[in-house]
This record gives structure tokens, sequence and C-alpha cells, in this order.
């Protein structure tokens, strides 16, 4: 009952919050967005351009620098009221020759694809040869001791769970593997790690992502094997368990490389000093083109400008697109953009950030603020259901936009749908083919929706 | 206001009608539902079997008898209380071979892709070639008068809307255009008629689908032009409006054929004699392998058997899976399957189709039943919401269920996402590879868990 009751409230709050002529406004001015952005929006066009012309863009490459370029320029013809870049230092870890691995099974020798996690040292030249041990768990691997780890190679297969309804939630509870493995394999003496993709699909790409390497233990390199091939190690395990397995990959990390955030503004009509921001990350891994992730949220970012500029709605607030650079391995540019507004004394009041993928709308998850705040934007939905955002709930906002939070900034997460996002997720099919217009054009609208409510009754 | 209010009665029914310990069972049993299809499911294999072991299926095709045999050879493997075929005659309309289309501006010769509406006639066996008159509407082609129309070829242009939020009313306002077009320009004296695919994709596919002739007006050919070729079109006569068209489809429509429902199902253990029927159609485009038109729905409907019987779930009601033949090009299944549950003086209570893709789940459309019945299921609401089931309200049911209306059945309509389905619908890229697992998996289970409460509730 507990949850009708909280509904209710909800609901009664909605009533005396917005009066009805209001809410037709509202209503007009958002069914104004969803027809600019579905019938003449920009976002699908400039995803095809960064992804299919730029590509691959991780921190520190070549693509990344065309990536703030192209940003800028593109932003720049917008009209706005500004736009700058902010200089930020970024790891640079680059991939080298294309890895190869395989399962030695007696004299049968099977290759599998695999791929670097981002951060991972190099093997010898030569590659790793080593026995494999298969775990699912950290206890796991400490339970069997470090004379049975020695000179193996650790095999982390533990799936996320697929009866998780949040595939982010399954993310979370399997993302240790990924993040950590090498650490804990190394600590039992293991000389190589590797890993089973974080997707819940069941195909032949390997998925890379991040891992840091923790001080005082031996670095040992890392790689993700395919969902298929971890599946395929592991039933080959159980037939010949002393099988071996190879891989070499040549990855390194450079010294770090300088970079930017890319930042236009609408200059606020009443409160000028108070800045709402909308961003996404401009930087991908180096596998894919970075389509769901996270083109969609780059080009969503600007559609909300360009809406704003367009339908001549002139925020109270000012009005910010933050392109985010090195979200994937590191957060150097959203910690960089919360450490100038600090001291740069900007009062950011809201922060919305899409790195969900460019799936169908589903709601926003709001972190910080007060019960007030909260229950004020929960009462959008009455205007905002018609789209298709029902799930208007606490929840997180994102990595870049993460380090306002100290300040005071509430953040907002906006939510697609979560089903299909670990099918692509770091993996070289995260294509622009895999976009549908219409989900991509619906979250632009949706999120410069949320924005003009905001703006509007904050 | 008005909404709010009808919101907050909805709620409060909630509330009392289902009690708190009952909402739990509810809860757990949901639960497993959705951990049975995402963890355990088969419906995803059995779709890669339908679409690709067999793959299309147009109504009195050798595809068609083969899926019948696979749904009765797969439903009798699942030990249910008893599983026949009804039979039934279907349109048999062919396509022949593969269509030729093609502009000729002045000597450029520009070629279409370009497919038989179905049941049309074919064209003579050179092709038709002649002028175009481009229009958007029936009322535009009339007001042009009879002389203008006289030996052309009439080329229907109206795109489906991009700024409705539910596709499906986008395709039901240009509907007419497919299904008519070639009479209304028959009455003008066109030779010939050509439309724009019904999609909101702009591709190289044309969508097919089916045309009625009406008695009384010469039959004249029919095809749709994929979405690009019929902006080409369009540009190319603004540029030269006496350009002409060629096309050439050898399609014919054979005598009926002899084909079948597939019928399963799961005596009831309290009221056997009352029937939930849960189904899809077998039938598709002979273009496509129909992966969301309809295998889906087919491969979901016989999951939410599957796991009644999984999980020992023994229904009140009877619980029947309907595979109907020929919605496509004719309902005859839908119409057969009607006609002989009044003959058989069976009685009906609920039936549910999914025929809207196989995409994330969003909720239910209600259509018939009291105001009363209507409440009590928007109360699902309650244990339903958390699986993103927002949407449960009056809509339709399907075309296959809607014979059943007559006879006082409420019908279901599971509706998925609506985004993506006028992508691939009746176009060859319907295909298995467009179906997410997960979303077909939700799917599955959010239609078996609203059979659930549907079956425990009434």
């Amino acid at each position: 009952m507990k949850k009708s009751t909280t509904f209710i409230t909800t609901i009664i709050l909605v009533i005396f919050s917005l009066s009805g002529h209001s809410q037709d406004n509202d209503s007009i001015t958002i069914r104004k967005i969803f027809n600019e952005s579905l019938g003449k929006g920009k976002s699908y066009e400039w995803l095809r351009e960064l992804t299919t012309k730029i590509g691959p863009r991780l921190s520190g490459s070549e693509g990344a620098t065309k990536a703030v370029t192209w940003g800028k320029n593109l932003l720049e013809s917008g009209g706005y009221d500004k736009v700058f870049l902010q200089d930020v230092m970024v790891p640079h870890w680059v991939r080298g020759k294309k890895e190869e691995g395989y399962i030695l099974n007696g004299k049968q020798k099977t290759i599998v694809p695999l791929a670097a996690l981002g951060g991972s040292i190099s093997t010898p030249e030569k590659g790793i040869t080593a026995e494999v041990i298969e775990v699912k768990t950290f206890q796991e691997l400490r339970d069997l001791g470090k004379e049975k780890c020695q000179g193996k190679i650790i095999f982390f297969n533990r799936p996320m769970d697929p009866t998780k309804i949040n595939t982010f939630e399954a993310y979370g509870q399997a993302g240790d593997q990924r993040r950590s493995g090498a650490n804990e394999a190394s600590k039992m003496g293991a000389v190589g790690v590797i890993i089973r993709s974080l997707s819940n699909t069941e195909n032949d790409f390997p998925h890379t992502g991040s891992m840091q390497y923790a001080t005082g233990v031996p670095l040992i390199p890392a790689a993700a094997l395919s969902t298929n091939a971890a599946t395929l190690l592991s039933k080959t395990l159980k037939e010949n368990s002393s099988l071996k397995f190879y891989f070499r990959q040549s990855c390194e990390s450079l010294p770090d490389a300088p970079s930017h955030n890319v930042v236009a503004e609408i200059k606020g009509s009443e409160k000028p000093e108070e800045i709402i921001v909308v961003g996404g990350h401009l930087d991908s891994w180096d596998l894919a083109q970075g389509a769901h992730d996270d083109g969609t949220g780059i080009v969503q970012s600007m559609e909300v400008l360009r809406i704003f500029k367009t339908l001549n709605i002139k925020p109270k607030h000012t009005l910010r697109v933050v392109l985010f650079m090195n979200e994937e391995n590191g957060t150097k540019g959203g910690i960089k953009y919360a450490d100038l507004a600090k001291a740069n004394n900007e009062k950011h009041i809201f922060a919305m950030e899409s790195d969900n993928g460019g799936f169908t709308p589903r709601g926003f998850g709001i972190q910080g603020g007060s019960a007030e705040i909260l229950a004020k934007i929960k009462a959008f939905s009455v205007v905002l259901s018609p789209y298709g955002l029902n799930e208007i709930e606490k929840g997180s906002g994102g990595s870049d936009i993460g380090p306002l939070a100290p300040q005071g900034t509430v953040l907002l997460g906006f939510k697609p749908d979560p089903q299909r996002y670990f099918e692509y997720h770091h993996a070289s099919n995260d294509r622009f083919e895999t976009v549908n217009q219409r989900e991509l054009e619906m979250g632009a609208a949706s999120m410069a929706s949320m924005i003009y409510l905001i703006d509007k009754n904050f």
C-alpha cells in the first residue's frame, strides 16, 4: 500500500503546484518541442557525421581532436551567445596492434575474439600462454589460494544477471570483474586476466571498458572475451581443465594529452548568473563509432539548444550545452568543468546528462535536491507522460555531471529504455545504424521539454 | 485537471480492489514469470527457427504450410491438454517475378525499388510507361479532374506524419493511399498507381501491404515505392513534370487455398468452459522473414503457455494459444476462429493479441468490457509498472481477435513501444536480427503476467 499512498501524495502535489492554465501552456510548448525534433530535427544527421565521418574518438586520439573541432564549429554555426573550449589534460591510452587470443585444447587451437581492457598493459611481445582458472567472484578466487593461481590466467566469467529489468543494475553488479579483476588476480600470483564481456547478448563482439591498477600489486595484462568465446572457454575447461589460453596485446599508456570540453550557451533572460547544463561525452572507446555511447547524448544535448533557439524559447536561466571529454577513461572533462565552475563562482542549479544510449525515452533519474524539489519535478509527469515519460524518480545523474554535485547542483539523468544498451556498449557494433531516428529524436525532445519545465518553474 | 482527478480515482480503486496480501503474492508470481522469460526463455530461439528456417509465409504459400506444421509440432511437444488445427480457406496471391521500375527523365533512366501491393493485378507483360501525377490526398486527385489523369500513373505521396508519438496513428492516417488508392485513381481514368511506402524511415526498402479493389471500377496495378524513391520521384517531377515512370509486375490472385489456425490449450481448473485466448498471426508478407510482423507475437504467445506450464501456474479458466492464419490479406483465420467459437457455444471471456512488434513493453490497450472491468484491469498497474507497463488504457485489441468482439469478449492488445515498428513493417528488412532478445522476452513476460492477473481476478 505504501507505494500507492506516496503516489497519491505526488498526484495531489501536482494538482496544487501547477495551475491549469500554466499546464495548458506547457502542454502546447512541449508539443511544439516534439514537433520540431521529430519533424525538423537535426540530431540524426549530426549523429551520422560524428559516428561515420569522425568515428572512434578515444581521449588523446586524432578522432577526439576532430570531434572537438566538429562540435565547436557546429555550435558556432548555431548563433548562440557564447561558444568556448575548456582546456583539459586527458589520459592517452592506445590499443596498438589488434589483439590475438586462442584456446589451446591439446593440439586444437580455437581463435577467439578478445580486446584489451582500457588502461591495461601489454603482454610480452610473444604473448602469454598459461593454464586457466575460471572463477565467478573475487571471493571464489581468494578461496582457491595462491598456489593454485600462481602463473595462471584468471578467467572471470560471471555473466550479467539477465533477470534484472534495469540492465544498468546487472552491469553494476558484474563490473568489479572488469575494473579490479587484474588486481585481485595479481595478488594471487596470476600472470594475466581475461573476463567475460559485460554484455547480456550472446555474440562475438568483445566489449572493452576501463580498468585501474591498484598500487602495490604487480601489473598484469587484462582483456575481455566476447560472450560466445567466454561460454566456449568455460565449456572447454569442463572437458579439459588443463587446456591453455594464449593472448597477445600491445596496448600502452602514453603521457597525458591536451584536449577540451566544448561549451555553448544561451544567456538567461532573468537570472543569467544561474546556469542549467545539458550534456553528454564527446569521447568514445577506440573500437567503436560510439553511437549509443555517447554520440546520441552529444547530439541530443546540442539539439536541446537548437530547439530553444529555433522555437524562440528564451530561458530565464543561462542554458549551457557541454560536450565533455574523457568520460570513458578518467572523467577528466567532468572534473575540470566542475573545478572551473567553482573557481569562477558560477552557480549551477541543474545539470542533465544523456549517457544511457539513444533509445526510446522512459523518464529521468533525479539526484540531489530537497524533497520539495523532487516532488516539483515529479509533478511534471502530468505534461510529460503523454510522451512515454512515466519514470521520473530518484536516480543517478551521470558521470560527467557528477563532479558538480558537491556544489549543490541537482543532477538529472535522462533515462532511455535500458534493454538494448549492453548489446552495443563499448563494442565495435556500437554503430550509427543501430540508432533509430525516431527514438533519438524522442529523447532530444524529452530532454528539451524537461529543461523547459525546470527553467520555467525554478 | 480532469486527467489528474481520473488518475486519483483509479489509484483509489487500486487500493480497495486489491488487498495487500494478494498484491504481494501477485508480485512474487510476476517476478517468477519475468525470471523465467528472461533467464530461461524459449521465445528467441523459436523466433530464430520461424524466421530463418521457414522465413516468408504468406497465406497459401509453402512457407505458410511449413509454419503450420512447425507451430503444431512445437505445441505438441509442450505437453498441453490439447493441440488441434482449424481448417480455413485463405486467399492465395502470388508476387511472381521481381518487379521492375524506373524513372525516365528525358534520356536518363533511374531504377527505383518498388513492390506490388498485395492483392494487386499484374501490369501487361511489357509493363506500363506513363506520365505521373503526384497527389497527397484523394480530394486533391478528384480536384484535378478526369482529363488530367486519363492514361497517367497516379503517385500518392503523403508521408506518415512524423510528429505523431503513436506511429500507428500516423499509419492509420496514411493508409487510405495503399488500401484504396487504385480505386480512386481508376475512377479518374489512370492506368496505374504507385504509392510512397507507409514507413517513417527514409531508406530503400519498399513496404508492401494489402489493397482491395472496389466493384465497378476497372482494375489497375498498384505498387509501393521505397520512401527514398518516392522522395526522388517527387523531386524529379518538380524539375520535369512530363517525365515518365515505368513499372512491371506479374503478380496474380490464384484460387483460395486450404490452410489452418493452430490451437493449443491448458484446461481451466475451476471454470474450464470459460476461455482466455492469447495469440498472434502465423502468416507474413512474402517479402520478409516476418520477424516483428508477426513472428514475435507468435513466439510470445506460445511462450505464455510454456511459462504457465513450467511454473506450474494452473489457470482457473481454459487458456488457449491461437496461431492465426491470414491476418495480412484477409483475416480469414480470425473470422473462422470466432465463427467456430460461436458455433460450438464456447464462451471467450478475454482475448489478447500481440501484433505490434517485439519491442520493449509499454502496456496494453483494452477494447470492450464495462467501466468496472476497465478499472479492474487498470488497477493491475500497481504490480505491473515495475516492469515498465505504465500504459494500461482503452485501446484496440487486434485484427485476429477482433471478430470475437460481438460475442462480448474483452480484447487486450499488447502494446510494445511503437517508435521502430514502421521501419520494418511489410518490408524485406523485417528480419530476425532486428529483434532484440531482451525486448522480446520482456514482452512475453508482460503478456503472461497480464493473463495471470486476468485469470485470477475474473
